[in-house]
C-alpha cells in the first residue's frame, strides 16, 4: 500500500505519555492512539499486526482441533451469579443494565457463557472432546491502566474452553493447548517460556503462563539455565532450609533501636546482617490478623501466604490495626507477647536461632530471640519469594531468574464451572458426570507489544517477519521520473510475489523516510535512487543487521525470498 | 471439517422463540444461540457465513480506497456531548460507569470518535481524502430486540467515515461507497435496491437505504418498474393531486354518528366511500399540539411531519389531552372550531370538497366541511405515505410498492459533525475548513439473514455460493468400508482443490443427514453410497433446484467447478 493512502502519524518525539519501549514505539510509529485511559484505536498499521498474529492463532487453535465461534461482548448477570463471580469479580467487572433495569457486564472472560452454551446443546460423551475458541474484545476495568495495549481496559484476546469427560481427557486437551501455544508465540518469532503459575481469579489445579522475555517484562520468571523448572515468581517454590544455625541460645535482650523501622534501618543500627532479622508483618486475611514471619533478606510471597490461610482476601494491616494490635507504633511490631493472633512463619525462620525482631514497643526490639522458647509458631511453610541462587524444587540447579510479559496462559480447571452450572454430559454408562474443563488465553494485542519489547533497538521496532505489518518498506529517495518509475515497477512486482510493500510515495526528505522507515520496523527497506539506477541497482537493507546489499531490480524478489529464508 | 468435529446443534422443530424465517433457520440449523435477549452467540456454522460476508466487505473497501482501522466499543462520554448525541440518544445508547465514575457508552456507532481522530492527526487537504472503515461490535438498546440478528442489540456491522475538502469532494466518495454497496451485495448473491432515504439519528443532506427485496421485510420500498425513481416509504414523495373536486360547496350540516370512531365505522355507517373523509389527527409535537388532516383512505407519514414542523420528537396525543383539546371524546376530533391549535393538511385535502369530519362533540359527524369557508389551513404539504400506483415524482410511471430488508446505508453528512467536533484541515491557502463528511453502514449478521429471508425453501436455507458456510455437503449414507473411504478421499480431493467441505462423518440415518443436508443449505450435495460406487458413481444434488447428476469420482472437482460457475 502507499503511505499516501494511509493514515501512518509518525511521531519525531516521545510521547509523555508513554512509560515503555512497546507503548512508546507503537505511538511513534502511528499504530494506535488512546481514546480513552486503557482505551485504544488501532490504527492501520496496528491493525494489520494484530490481524497477523490473530491469523497465526487461528491456524494453530485449528489444527488443534478446536473450533471457532464468537461470544457476546455483553454478557447477561444471572449466569455470574451461578458461579459467584458476579460479587467475586470485583470492580474489575464493568458493569451496567439496559434499558429494563436487568444487569450485565462487559466480558473479561468467557466460562460462564461457554458452559453455559455447553450445558444446553452437548448431551452426550460421544460428542467429546470438545474445544471452543474465540478471538474477541474483551475488558477489565483496571484500577491502573497503563503501558499502551499491554495493560489496556478494551483488550483483544483469543480465549479457549476445553470440555472432557475425565480428568485423563482434560490433562490431553491442556497439553494439546501447550503444545499449540508454543507453536504460536515460537510462529510470532518471540523468546518464551512456559512456567508454572497460579490459577487466580479463574480457579483450577494447574496452569502455565507464556512469558516473553524481556528486560521491561513486569512479571519475574523463575527457572534454570540447564533444567525444566520454570514458574513465575507468585508461584515458584522454595525449599526449606537443609542447614540449621546450630549456635546456641543466648539470653533474650531488649535493646532502643531510636526511630529504627525498616529493616535497613534497624540492621544498620545494630551493625548485623538482615538475614540475622526477622520481619514480623502484620496482615488482615479476610479481616482476621496474621502475623507473618520473614527472614529479613527476604521478601514475602502475598499468593503463597493466602492459599496457606485459604482465603480470597489478603492485605497489610493499616497504621491503626497495627497500633491496636501491638500497642505500638508501625516498625515495632514482634512475635513475643503477640496475643490472640495467629503467627505463621517462612521456613527459613525454622533455621535460624539468635534473632533480632520488633520488641511492640516504640524504638525497641529484642536480639537473642529464639521461636518455641520466647513464642510460637503455628506453621513454618513456604511463604517467601524465591531468590537468584535458591536451589531449584526440581534439584536441577540454581535458580535464576528474570523478566517476562505474559503473553498467554492455560489453566486445567476440573470441574469449578461444570459443577456450579451443574453442566453435566452422559458417560458411556448413561451416567451424568460433570465435563472437566480447561481454559486458555492469549492476549493479542499484548502479545504484539511483547514483540516490540523484544524485538527493537533506539532507532524503532524490529518487526520479526511473521506479524510485521508490512514486509518491504519502498522507500524512493527523489521524485525524479525515473525512480517513481522504477519504484511503482518495483511495487507492482513485489505485490504479485505474495510480499507486502509499504511504498513511501510521499514528497518528503530521503532522511524524513528512512527514520520512518526504521521507526515502522519492517524487516527490509528497499530504497531506490537515481544514483542506484545509473548503476542499474537498487538497494536492500536489513532493518535488524543494518546489513544492504545491491541487486538489479530484476532479481529482487528471489533476493527478498532468500534474505527472508535466513532470517526466519 | 467433519461435523463430529463442529458443534452443529439442529433441530427438527422450529423453536417457539423464532418469528422470521431467517430467524428460525438460523436456529434450526446450528448457526446461532440465544445468550440474552437481542443479543446471540455465533456458533461455528454461523461464524463461517459471517466472515464470509465480512471477506467481501473488506475486499471492496479496500478495493475503494478505504483504509481500515478498529475504534474501541467503550466510547467516552464528553466525545458525545460535543455533538449533543449524550443526550439526543436516549435510551437506544447502552451507558456504563468505570470506576472513577467516568461515563462511557457502548458505541453503537462512530461518528464522534473517528472525528476526534480525525482532528487530532489530519492536518492539511493534501492529505484529502480520506475514508476509514472498521468491522466491529455494536451496541443499541433496541426497546424491542427480535428476529435473531436481524433486530439484535449487540451486533457486527461495517461502519466507514469519509473526509473530504469540499461537496464535492464529498459526492465523489460517496458514490464511490454507493458503487463498493452495490458491488458487495451483488457478490454476496442478494437482489436488492438501493433507495432514497432518510437521515434519522445520523443527520445530514442525503442518504439512501440498500433494502434486499424479500416479501418477509419490515421496510416498504417505493419505486417504479421501468424508471430510476426508488425510496424508502419513509422518504418516498408524494405529489400533489392534479385534479380538484370541482362540486359546489354545500351547506355545513351536524349529523349523528353513535360510537362511529374509525374510518370504517364513520364511512360504512354514512355509506361514503373513505376518500371523502377527513381524518384529523392530534399530535404532540415537541410537547406542542398540532392537528393534522389526512384523507381517511391515505396514512399519515410522521417523518413527513416531524420535517415540516421541524421537529424532532413527534407522538400521537393521549386520549386525555384529545378529550382536552376537542371537548369531546377519541374518535371525533375535527378541525371546525378548534382554537389555539395549528393546523396543518395533507396536499390531497387541498383537492377536496363538502368533506366529512369529525365535530368535536361524541357522535357526531359534520357532512359538507369545506377548507377556508369552515376553517382554516396553516399549511397544505406531503404528509401522507406514498401508495401503490401514486404516480412517481419523478415522472417516470405508477409507483409499486414493495417489502424489503434494510442491510446498508451511506448518508452524506456535510459538516455536522466537523463543526461540531472543529475538526477543520489547512486548505490549498492556508485557510481553515471544516471536513466534509459521509458515513457508511452494512449490518453484517444482517445481511447474512437477508440472504437467508431471500434464499430458503420448506426444507431449509439454500445460500448463495460466495457466502455459504460450506461449498458441499459430503453425507456419506452408509458406514461400510468403501463408502467411508471413499467419502474421506473426496473430502481429501474436494479441499485440495479449494473446495469448503462438510463431511457428515456421522454414524446416523441417511435421512437425518439429508434432512441436514438441506437445511443448512450448502449449495452442492455429495452423496457417496455403496449402490452407486458399485456403479463407480457418486451423487450430485444441486440444492436449489434439487437436480441431481451422477459423476464418477475422478470427475468430481471439475463438475463441481462447472455447476459452481452456471450458479454464479
Amino acid at each position: 500500500m502507499k503511505t499516501s493512502q494511509l493514515l501512518i502519524p509518525t511521531l519525531r518525539d516521545d510521547p509523555g505519555e508513554a512509560e515503555t519501549v512497546s507503548h512508546r514505539l507503537m505511538l511513534r510509529a502511528g499504530m494506535i492512539r488512546k481514546t480513552a485511559a486503557g482505551i485504544y484505536t488501532y490504527l492501520p498499521l496496528g491493525l494489520r499486526v494484530i490481524r497477523k498474529v490473530e491469523t497465526i492463532i487461528r491456524e494453530e487453535m485449528n489444527r488443534a482441533g478446536a473450533q471457532e465461534l464468537l461470544m457476546p461482548i455483553a454478557s447477561p448477570a444471572e449466569l455470574w451469579k451461578e458461579t459467584g463471580r458476579w460479587n467475586y469479580y470485583g470492580k474489575e467487572l464493568f458493569r451496567f443494565k439496559d434499558r429494563h433495569e436487568r444487569d450485565f457486564c462487559l466480558g473479561p472472560t468467557h466460562e460462564e457463557v461457554i458452559t453455559d452454551l455447553f450445558r444446553r446443546e452437548v448431551r452426550s460423551y460421544r460428542q467429546l472432546p470438545l474445544n471452543f475458541y474465540q478471538i474477541q474484545t474483551k475488558f477489565r476495568d483496571e484500577i491502573r491502566p497503563r503501558f499502551g495495549l499491554m495493560r489496556g481496559r478494551e483488550f483483544i484476546m483469543k480465549d479457549a474452553y476445553s470440555f472432557d469427560l475425565d480428568e485423563e481427557g482434560a490433562r490431553a486437551s491442556y497439553q494439546k493447548m501447550y503444545d499449540a501455544y508454543t507453536r504460536i508465540f515460537t510462529r510470532c518469532g518471540l523468546t518464551f517460556r512456559a512456567v508454572e503459575a497460579d490459577t487466580g481469579l479463574i480457579g483450577g489445579d494447574v496452569s502455565h503462563e507464556f512469558m516473553v522475555l524481556a528486560a521491561t517484562g513486569e512479571a519475574t520468571v523463575v527457572y534454570t539455565a540447564e533444567g525444566t523448572y520454570a514458574a513465575n515468581l507468585e508461584r515458584a517454590e522454595v525449599l526449606p532450609p537443609t542447614r540449621v544455625d546450630d549456635t546456641p541460645p543466648q539470653p533474650l535482650t531488649a535493646v532502643t533501636t531510636p526511630n529504627c523501622r525498616t529493616v535497613e534501618e534497624v540492621t544498620s543500627f545494630l551493625n548485623i546482617s538482615p538475614h540475622r532479622l526477622v520481619k514480623t508483618l502484620l496482615y488482615l486475611a479476610d479481616n482476621e490478623p496474621v502475623a507473618v514471619l520473614i527472614r529479613g533478606d527476604h521478601e514475602l510471597n502475598e499468593v503463597k501466604l493466602a492459599r496457606l490461610l485459604g482465603v480470597t482476601d489478603i492485605a497489610l494491616a493499616d497504621a491503626a490495626t497495627v497500633s491496636r494490635l501491638t500497642n505500638a507504633p508501625v516498625g515495632f511490631a514482634g512475635p513475643i507477647g503477640l496475643s490472640g493472633i495467629r503467627i505463621v512463619a517462612d521456613h527459613a525462620v525454622s533455621a535460624m536461632r539468635n534473632m533480632v525482631v520488633g520488641a511492640n514497643q516504640a524504638d525497641t526490639h529484642y536480639l537473642n530471640a529464639n521461636w518455641d522458647r520466647d513464642f510460637k509458631v503455628e506453621r513454618f511453610a513456604d511463604l517467601r519469594n524465591a531468590q537468584a541462587g535458591d536451589p531449584s524444587p526440581r534439584g536441577d540447579g540454581p535458580l535464576i531468574l528474570a523478566k517476562g510479559i505474559e503473553v498467554g496462559q492455560v489453566f486445567l480447571l476440573g470441574t469449578k464451572y461444570s459443577k456450579s452450572m451443574n453442566a453435566t454430559i452422559l458417560d458411556a454408562h448413561g451416567k451424568e458426570r460433570y465435563a472437566v474443563m480447561g481454559c486458555y488465553g492469549i492476549g493479542v494485542g499484548r502479545t504484539a507489544a511483547a514483540a516490540i519489547e523484544q524485538h527493537h533497538d533506539e532507532k524503532g521496532i524490529v518487526w520479526p517477519y511473521p506479524i510485521a505489518p508490512f514486509h518491504v518498506h519502498l522507500v524512493p529517495v527523489s521524485q525524479s521520473a525515473r525512480t517513481v518509475a522504477t519504484a511503482a515497477h518495483l511495487y507492482e512486482v513485489l505485490t504479485e510475489g505474495g510480499i507486502e510493500v509499504l511504498w513511501d510515495d510521499r514528497d518528503e526528505r530521503a532522511g524524513v523516510k528512512f527514520n520512518d522507515a526504521d521507526l515502522i520496523g519492517a524487516p527490509f527497506q528497499v530504497v531506490v535512487g537515481d544514483k542506484g539506477l545509473a548503476d542499474g541497482v537498487i538497494e536492500v537493507k536489513i532493518r535488524r543487521s543494518g546489513a544492504k546489499s545491491r541487486v538489479a531490480p530484476a532479481d529482487l524478489v528471489p533476493h527478498l525470498r532468500r534474505l527472508a529464508e535466513e532470517l526466519a
